[in-house]
């Protein structure tokens, strides 16, 4: 809990410096509205169940589209772009899923009412800025184009059923099974040939000239073009060492409509956050085109992450001291856990009754720093145990405090 | 989002300070560990559906039960008294509860392996304080005893069903109704006029020598004895002014075994939050007899009392200095935004390409201290528009910042 709370703070952090509000949706929308444009692997794995009037309700599996759903009916009047940013928790059911679990938390950004490469740009920048507060290291940004991937797919004229296929073959970088496919459904070779450059090449620029050896596909040229557009942005923001080009990052999400991304560390094999452009997806939820882009942050793989570089995530230095206080009279005992409360310590009040061994078990277990006993002495009324040496020594409340205060300035 | 993590922010503060760890449960459970000892009021409340296997699912609508469970299954070796809290979302679907929501959240504590009334006392005590903490005033502190209305309904010797009437006639508070059901239902005389006169006490001693008034009801009298206790513990809080009894204070659910209580401000028609002692949930979830007790915050509530109280919570002071960047060169803005954001400033920077004038407008409308144009002179880069003022001056970064940090000290 202290490390996803450590997590959460840095992330709401980073997005308040970059100009992100914070929103909360419900938990509960309906189905419908969840299901706007997903994709049917993320469809599928919704939890559902019925309303009282027979309506199918669902927990949200992603924030993107609850998010979206909330400008579209309450903010329509809040000026553009509109940046705004979640801690959630989703939920899937798919069995497929449940070696990550069925609730995860995930932190994200989406910035509404923007089109460009400035704005790809910034959420991309963003996504890279909190991963590294965070404390990851040697951070790679893979960038694709769910618009040119599906110009190319097109190009392809494969049945609905061969192209999900395809679409899988793809994305599982499974160079030798798509070959084998693409012969067998009559690629052109000259269209088979890009494919499996397209697959192999992770520099932007390659992408491009790659694109246009050949003939025709004048959309994906420019949805090429646009990504090169994008990098040059990143490199505003001196990230051009981490962007690499992935052509099979297509989005498992249907709404993406341009630049897809995700960010990854070496050395552990899953994403760590990703997201990409959404330019139609309010458009079905208002009847109104905005443009908008985001990303999400999954944050236990985050934590993950963070352990496989070796991050000491789990002592985090938290600044309290924490005392146990035990006296005859509770009242005593009440009033200097109060006073030492209003300074910032952290008292819990011993309500147990044991004996003084007992006590400095309990508080050596619980992490406390110390046991006080209030004795009645009203000169030096505490009696101060330390529990890891064991020594004592005799205090009043404002010399107990001063200690403290000067150990923390050490 | 701003009061309610103004809200949360406080209430974490103060739990943490009195000893409390945060801890998060999975918001799905299995319906049967849910429904322990629930009652069935709430448990007809649960959002419920079936998992892969059959076995059924719900959300959790409170969550003493699902920390109970945890602590049953996941804590055996931590050492008693456990002090936990949680800021969470709990969902009811009934609907009586329509009006208040179908998901709300709750932040509360839990203090387990501790009975005896310094504990209640604690609890009840931090109850009081982290209201008072968030700024609410006039507080009152109902207390009741779930046993103890049990024993005096067990002596009525009704059959289930008009025992549920009985109950709900006492939570009413309805004596019209109340003395028309007893005497239709053939109360002994002595009996009847008890439970009007505990239904009108609202001091603590006073229920005590009117039970002792009765002969038999010996465990009746014990808990009357045993709420007298905790009060005089909640003296040592200096609290005793706002203590009151309330015999209709049986909670809404089965799991409460001893002390109940409910705090309200006046002119605020709900209770704010509450709880009580639950003897014997943990010994059905785990088998081990473990004491404990908790309050659970409603804070959608407890903003509406602070409201209604006339604190003026909307604009919710936050320190920090909000900007809008722009610049020909983007390079140059994102190198301004970085450094200013190092130094804690709310830095958007424009996306969208604006004129000045629409700059100014954008920044004004979405809350922005400043515009600052980032210009190529190298002497006083900064052009910074005052939002409010429309005046307009030439600084660099540096003395940008000197300006911010005096005005926050100002």
């Amino acid at each position: 809990m202290k490390c996803q709370r450590y997590i959460e703070e840095k992330l709401r952090e980073s997005f308040t410096l970059w100009g992100y509000e914070e929103v909360r949706s419900p938990t509960i929308e309906y189905l419908e509205t969840l299901s706007t444009d997903l994709g049917s692997e993320l469809a599928q794995s919704m939890f559902k169940f019925q309303d009282f009037d027979g309506r199918m309700l669902a927990l949200r599996p992603e924030m993107t589209t609850p998010v979206a759903r909330m400008v579209a009916t309450r903010m329509f009047s809040t000026p553009e772009p509109i940046r705004l940013f979640y801690i959630s928790n989703v939920f899937r059911y798919s069995r497929s899923y449940i070696e990550r679990g069925r609730e995860f938390w995930q932190a994200g950004v989406e910035l509404v009412g923007c089109g460009g490469d400035q704005a790809d740009g910034e959420v991309i920048s963003l996504l890279a800025s909190s991963l590294k507060e965070l404390g990851l290291s040697e951070l790679r940004l893979d960038l694709g184009h769910a618009g040119l991937f599906r110009e190319v797919q097109k190009s392809t004229h494969l049945d609905p059923e061969n192209s999900q296929i395809f679409r899988t073959l793809v994305g599982r970088r499974d160079q030798a099974k798509l070959e084998k496919f693409m012969s067998s459904n009559d690629f052109p070779s000259t269209l088979e040939k890009l494919i499996l450059e397209l697959s192999e090449i992770r520099n932007l620029e390659e992408a491009a000239s790659a694109l246009n050896r050949l003939s025709g596909l004048q959309k994906a040229k420019r949805f090429a073009k646009s990504l090169s557009s994008v990098a040059d942005v990143l490199s505003d923001y001196h990230l051009e060492g981490e962007v690499y080009f992935d052509f099979s990052l297509t989005g498992r999400i249907e709404y993406y409509t341009g630049v897809v991304f995700e960010a990854s560390v070496p050395g552990f094999g899953f994403s760590i956050g990703g997201g990409g452009r959404y330019d139609d997806l309010l458009l079905k939820l208002s009847g109104i085109r905005t443009p908008a882009v985001g990303f999400a942050i999954e944050m236990e793989k985050c934590l993950q992450a963070l352990q496989s570089q070796g991050s000491d995530l789990s002592p985090i230095p938290d600044d309290f001291v924490r005392v146990l206080v035990s006296s005859i009279s509770n009242e005593r005992a009440v009033e200097t856990a109060n006073l030492l409360r209003d300074s910032g310590v952290v008292v819990m009040v011993d309500v147990a009754y044991r004996t003084r061994k007992k006590l400095i078990e309990y508080a050596k277990l619980a992490g406390m720093n110390c046991l006080l006993i209030v004795e009645s002495s009203r000169k030096r009324p505490l009696t101060i145990y330390d529990v890891q040496s064991g020594t004592k020594k005799h205090l009043t409340v404002r010399s107990f405090l001063q200690e403290i205060f000067r150990g923390r300035t050490q």
